[in-house]
């Protein structure tokens, strides 16, 4: 089973990096970007098929190593 | 607008970081992984309806600054 995890820094939390690519864009001329957010992904093979235990198991390892649950939210996908 | 997007190295290319995850883990015995992948993640506001001209910028500037073509590939969602 694929997983795909997005995790990006809550609404609140300040963002250098997004606010840089958001600098350069501009200064290269793209006028219509307003906000850029920068996050991370990963992509994960489960050797596992019962999609419960699946679902178990990819919040666990969000919630224990890949999010920061302080400053950072996680969306899991399944394919 | 809200344009998601994600880059993720190539399939041939090494993935350090994904392998250290990986590891970590597995050492943390979660033994159905078999494979993790990181990559990166934008969430950009565009100030623009026409979504063909969206799609354009969106293409242009993963061409332009966000992926290295050589070793990244790009997908794009638009919301």
């Amino acid at each position: 089973m694929k997983i795909s995890i997005t995790i990006t820094l809550k609404d609140d939390v300040l963002d250098p990096q997004g606010k840089v690519v958001n600098q350069t864009l501009k200064n290269m001329g793209y006028r219509s970007i307003e906000n850029v957010r920068q996050g991370k992904y990963f992509e994960i093979n489960l050797n596992e098929k019962d999609e419960k235990k699946a679902k178990k198991i990819s919040e666990e390892i969000c919630e224990k190593l890949l999010t920061n649950t302080v400053i950072e939210n996680y969306s899991i996908s399944y394919k």
